[in-house]
């Protein structure tokens, strides 16, 4: 049977196994919390099943947990934060709340991100900026590399998320939060988990045919968003995604990214980027919501295809988990389960309970 | 035989017919150069192919043709750019040059703009801020609407492109302009004149059903990038480009836009978001560009799957077009010609001659 966790226990659980790891007990609860949230929202590969993950990188010494966060370059519309491979939370969140602050009185700030880590969900970072009132924006360059240039075989590229935010009124808020692959290499796990065969056009085989035995997958190379009719317009977009959250600010891209997952200890030097735009800059801020009101209310109230019960703006459903989670529990499935009770006997920390 | 004209003379041709419909000289060699860029650079929608449709919108004063280009809003990283109806290409030089000017001194610079209208590739205005030396992102709001939203039937978005360049130092620079549908409904349109039909995954009936007959496109649904699998992805960003460069500018959004293809007198209010990055703020600009220059090497030179000649970068194949058509000139199709010169005669103007 699934367990099933209250939030505030959920995030009491991760506070702990990060204090256990020797992180201040501040930056743990604010990293729990940020975990937390991510599993609320139904990111679930980016919640507390992470945490082996990060404990085991944290003990091999791959992430410094008393970083000075420092704000290394800085202009009216823009700052060059240096996270000093701090926890990827702590930074991004340290990132998000200096572009707020600076498009509040510059009207856009972009903040570039260097010698961050993996940091959860992009949507947490765009979120947080429109909770504040503003537009965000957010790129990064992902921790391993599972895609091929167009036509090529070589693994050069992360599926580089993208991730807006836009804040509405009445409506719920529109968060888009996507890697620019066809499918998560994520979900092809599960798939290979559960043994089921993949769709095709999630993935090919090294000689561009159709791969849908998700246990091959690591024979196989993503297809970038677009598929087999358009998979050069994912390539572009992971890529230039890559080039301004990696190569501007000096951060790892290409050939440089670390493989998180199979290297514990080296520094990633993740790159991030994100942008805040104050609506209250372009007129009037309640106006503006309004109109985002009117469109997203005629998309979804159109007329639907056969067969579709709802069409819904991006992050609707999100936000609709939120709400059942939070008033549910979050559930955790016996294999994540079995995982975290294994940690928290090695960490001495209370195991996860109903 | 299909007539090759040089870059120069089709400059004059389509200068010399927006001078016959009244424009200002300085204002018509503006647009005439820009969309002379556009044909050399292989977007032969955008090009000299425009000039009857522009024409048409000019006679039916749907374009205001003496405009009061004005900055309307500004704070140090931010504008907002009314374009009083004026040519959306000279509406997107004024912005872009803001955005550079503005991004020299504070780093990055975001301008939205209002009032404007068609203003053909992105590619050019993506391209203008890196000639200076920028990273350069822009996002538009099309000007008619031919996609639903995913599961929908109602054509309430438009293909909302995205384009992002950067520079380089010895390797092509990195340009990508992508419509956020899997083919461009130009392209579907050049496939129903051949009688050829479409690739499944390029548009879908009434019913969710492929749709392949180029003919019967106007029946059915184009799909957005990600195709059958993934498609609510492109939806989603088709959805946010638009709230960025429509709603927050207050410019047309929704079902506000105007099918300027079938109406040539409304003003389109149509809405586009150029954003200038200067890497000089972020650090050395020449290390940066040897950055981006390693991951381009790298890309280019990777593996290939069998039967693929070639790995190339987006923009590189725009680039070896710009230069072949510079020294052999822009090839003008016979309908094409014939459209032209019926034009031509109506305008009282010189022919387009090789």
């Amino acid at each position: 049977m699934t367990l099933t966790v209250p939030a505030e226990r959920l995030r009491q659980f991760i506070a702990d196994a990060f204090r256990a790891v020797g992180m201040p007990d501040t930056d743990a609860r604010l990293v729990a919390e940020l975990m937390a949230e991510a599993d609320l929202y139904g990111a679930d590969g980016h919640g507390v099943f992470r945490v082996p993950h990060y404990v085991r990188r944290i003990r091999a010494g791959g992430v410094n947990l008393k970083p000075n966060l420092r704000v290394a370059r800085e202009r009216p519309g823009m700052a060059l934060v240096d996270g000093d491979n701090g926890m990827g939370h702590l930074v991004m969140r340290f990132a998000t709340r200096l572009a707020v602050e600076k498009a509040r009185a510059s009207g856009v700030a972009w903040v570039g991100v260097r010698m961050s880590n993996h940091a959860g969900p992009a949507l947490l970072y765009v979120r947080m900026a429109a909770a504040a009132g503003m537009c965000g924006l957010y790129f990064c360059v992902g921790n391993a590399n599972h895609l091929a240039p167009w036509g090529g075989l070589e693994l050069l590229l992360s599926t580089n998320p993208i991730a807006v935010a836009i804040p509405t009124l009445d409506e719920p808020m529109v968060v888009l939060d996507m890697a620019t692959t066809v499918a998560a290499f994520g979900k092809i796990k599960t798939y290979a988990q559960a043994g089921k065969p993949m769709p095709a056009g999630w993935m090919i085989d090294r000689e561009g045919r159709p791969l849908t035995d998700a246990k091959r997958a690591n024979d196989g190379l993503l297809l970038p968003l677009g598929g087999m009719e358009a998979g050069y317009k994912g390539y572009g977009l992971a890529l230039v995604l890559g080039l301004l959250a990696g190569c501007l600010n000096d951060a790892a891209m290409g050939r440089d990214v670390i493989d998180f997952n199979a290297d514990d200890s080296s520094v990633t030097n993740t790159g991030h980027a994100i942008v805040a735009i104050d609506p209250a800059a372009f007129g009037d801020p309640t106006e503006f919501r309004r109109r985002v009101d009117r469109v997203v209310h005629d998309l979804r109230g159109s007329e639907r295809l056969p067969g579709v019960e709802r069409v819904t703006v991006p992050g609707e459903r999100s936000i609709e988990k939120h709400s059942a989670r939070y008033a549910a529990g979050v559930p955790i499935p016996p294999p994540l389960k079995a995982t975290l009770d294994k940690v928290a006997g090695e960490l001495g920390i209370a195991a996860l309970e109903a």
